[in-house]
């Protein structure tokens, strides 16, 4: 049985695990990323391996990085939470550990855990959108994960979407994901709580009534037990996500849309208003299947399953 | 010599050639389109075909249609400006001809054009938009004419664009196509005609001051003549062509975009402000090479001529 290591190295936390060939997970840890040193990150990503390795034989590590991968999978580019910066990852990690390894931008690891594995089975081409604090995108054509001319296609919430619109942390204004994405279920939710309206007691109430603690993880919870306002803050989000899909759509033409990310947790809630607004908005709606949009199966392990699968499969001497 | 035909019908015209496998045409000819009345169109693209042929051997022949072509290449499923809805075109075409019929969108017939002879060969993926009356778009990955799953892949005119915006021919408000093509062309010289201002007088002129009369093409003759009310309007619309393209290579990453359409007469007048709404509004700009903005160099005859070479290749035996 072939194995492979898969990491995932997000701003805050990065995973590490030993992953079979079926995707499922042997072993695997969570440490805190050092995400303002580069040579720290160097450190704990090996030592996660080597723990990680065991006596075990392994084929290849498969890396996901959130940021811009160049388009031969060895070299981070930028990271907007992490200190590397043109950074051959790949290089790197080969001669600490002596294994051949493969970088991809974290959603398209997610993407090709959900093709390979999850709910994008069969599915050409597959759409999968991450709603988390952003809004990230991985698409797979024909079987092979798209990579674009320079590796940073799928880049999805940045595409744009109100003019004038919220600043968004890549500079520019009203990127998709200031409108469909955690941060804009934050963003609604403290709005909501810091107006008079009795609406928002329950909010309120989640976060002791200072809105600097208002999370989205406490809108999804609020909605799925029958808060109304929350219930509706989520249906905006999940509104804006449909308009923003019916472009994409208008593009790519998927077979099937694979929504996962924290915000996917409100499940239909989100969903529900994103598959009408998708059916409202897409040119010629009435006369195409429309793609199905469906949740994520592979959980928040996605990225490590993804990267260590990518790592496998290009790596096998088989 | 491996022969084809090729066939671009529009909604006025049908244009009708005999294709050589290195896209140069040997013969064609321009029919008017009966667009409402599906048999008599049959009988002018049959007489136009079996005309075009003559004597020669040929391999295939190759239909681009302004509408959804399904994803197997044969039937026309919606065509805004022809009877056709849901007609197997290639059946009945390949029953009167004898010969094997592909059927596809005519700006994917362009892309493949552009991709196999003009400004588009050996980038990948490759993007092509047309700015006409509408605009269009086609896509090419892995060397490969990218359909989607229902065949209506690259309909990037209609990725919203701005919320609430103009309403589209197709029925959704603020589709990109709104703001940039030749019909928003067209709108804003007639709108600046209709004002009081001196600045519209060779526009007023060049229509005798009646404003149903103004079309885009005299925009764009004037502009390239130096009229500077001209220069601004097709600047407008290349800033906001820009802005759209900073969304499809996002999601796209290509390595090129060929422009091509009536507008793109217009040159750099139209494509400098492209290229700038583009690197100020791509996400990590700074951080990656920009896909060139090229003009396509196929001319008119690019649907005809993409076409005959989709089919050619597909129903070649060597």
């Amino acid at each position: 049985m072939s194995l492979a290591i898969g990491v995932d190295i997000g701003g805050t936390k990065t995973a590490i695990g030993l992953i079979e060939a079926d995707g499922s997970v042997v072993r695997s840890i969570v440490a805190p990323t050092p995400s303002r040193d580069s040579e720290a990150l160097f450190a704990t990503v090996h030592a996660g391996i080597e723990q990680m390795m065991g006596d075990d034989d392994v084929t290849a590590v498969g890396v996901g990085v959130a940021g811009l991968v160049n388009e031969s999978g060895n070299t981070v580019v930028f990271a907007p939470h992490l200190a590397w910066r043109g950074e051959d990852v790949a290089g790197r990690l080969q001669t600490l550990t002596g294994l051949p390894v493969e970088v991809d931008n974290d959603v398209a690891a997610t993407a090709w855990a959900e093709f390979t594995f999850g709910a994008g089975q069969g599915a050409d081409p597959l759409l999968v959108v991450t709603v988390g604090t952003g809004l990230g995108g991985g698409i797979v054509i024909d079987g092979h994960l798209m990579r674009g001319a320079t590796g940073a296609s799928g880049e999805v919430g940045h595409v744009p979407f109100v003019p004038h619109g919220h600043l968004c942390g890549c500079g520019a204004h009203g990127c998709w994901e200031q409108y469909a994405s955690g941060s804009a279920l934050t963003r609604a939710a403290r709005e909501f709580v810091s107006s008079e309206s009795s609406e928002a007691a329950a909010l309120r109430e989640a976060c002791n009534g200072d809105i600097d603690q208002l999370v989205g993880s406490m809108v999804t919870d609020l909605a799925v037990a029958g808060d109304h306002a929350s219930i509706r803050i989520i249906a905006d989000v999940g509104h804006a996500l449909g308009e923003g899909l019916a472009g994409v759509v208008a593009i790519l033409d998927p077979a099937r849309i694979v929504v996962g990310g924290g915000a996917a947790q409100a499940g239909d809630l989100l969903l529900d208003p994103a598959r009408a607004a998708l059916a409202a908005r897409l040119v010629g709606a009435a006369y195409r299947v429309l793609p199905p949009i469906v949740e994520a199966a592979c959980g928040e392990q996605a990225a490590m399953i993804g990267a260590a699968e990518l790592a496998r499969q290009r790596f096998s001497t088989t």
